[in-house]
């Protein structure tokens, strides 16, 4: 049976569902076997291991935002316009892949050794790419000067919908992040008024 | 024996050390034992069960920072102060309670009934605090008008610390929090420069 790359995504999904809802370590493989309908032995020649697919369910989402975020970059754009495209890709991946993010924030210290590693590394890639967004947009004179720390908090505005998204009403991911690129863009602050137009009628 | 209250502190501390390393169900009593130096009957004795041990941690923090979000909320400061008083509290909270937090947001799908119904609630209460301070903003016209989903976003870029806090370097939590306030209190978009001045040496 050939290993088919559409098969082994959907085993990816079958077991991210599982272990999003009662964790990697609650879930026995036989459960694997009942949500895939397949036997022990067809499950481990598609799976490698339990820890294997714990690593390409990890790596997967990372990888298509990675890609896609590459893409975003080498376009003509903005500063602005590239990070809100980076920020409409994540909120509708985070939507999209909610049990693999939630697989990957909740077992994110059960990876060991290289895996582990190889995981932590391309993640810190994609952060990586935001900072380089916002830096081109200083460089530019396009946004203000920020500590870099500050990208952790951009990231983290969209990542953290990890725990809500599902619960939200009915806007778009698209949008959310459209709302939260507006406000962060130009300031919670109301501009001052012009001391001209204070207590006129 | 009394049930003092900072010997459950200290168990709880414990606990979520154990469990923010090793999660909560691969986690045995035996362990909790050994960590806190008690027989099983004296722990049970302390925490009642394992859930409602995990209760516990899971309430502590989030009823503290409501106390001194409610206590920020009561001051005649401007929204802007209030809110950035309510990140300070919120990163230092998250520095100081780390293992707490990581047992909450790793675990908060376990608890199960009434128990769980009370964490959410009060969880939901601190949120509705900083949505508050944004609207008293938004209605004194310091803040602009933003979607409500926009709270979330913001409660994102501190909350989202727990992954991260403790691997950057020497900046205090409330720094942190205050980098984050100034990007986004007054945005990341420079001003635009006054026509007259483009093109100037």
């Amino acid at each position: 049976m050939p290993r088919r790359p559409d098969q082994k995504q959907w085993i990816r999904r079958k077991a991210a569902v599982l272990w999003a809802k009662q964790g990697y370590h609650a879930t026995g493989v036989l459960e694997l076997c009942e949500a895939t309908g397949l036997g022990k032995g067809a499950l481990y020649y598609h799976i490698g291991s339990k820890e294997e697919l714990l690593f390409d369910i990890s790596i997967g989402s990372v990888e298509k935002l990675i890609a896609d975020a590459e893409a975003a970059l080498a376009t003509e754009s903005s500063s602005a316009e590239k990070l809100r495209s980076m920020a409409e890709q994540l909120m509708r991946n985070i939507s999209d892949d909610l049990p693999e993010w939630i697989v990957f924030f909740g077992e994110y210290n059960t990876l060991t050794g290289s895996m582990r590693k190889e995981v932590m590394e391309r993640r810190d890639h994609y952060e990586a790419l935001w900072l380089r967004v916002v830096e081109e947009g200083q460089a530019t004179n396009e946004f203000r000067e920020t500590d870099p720390i500050f990208v952790k908090g951009l990231l983290g505005m969209f990542n953290y919908a990890y725990l809500w998204i599902r619960h939200q009403g009915t806007l778009a991911p698209e949008e959310i992040a459209d709302i939260f690129c507006d406000a962060v863009f130009r300031g919670m602050l109301a501009p001052a008024l012009p001391a001209a137009l204070e207590g006129a009628p």
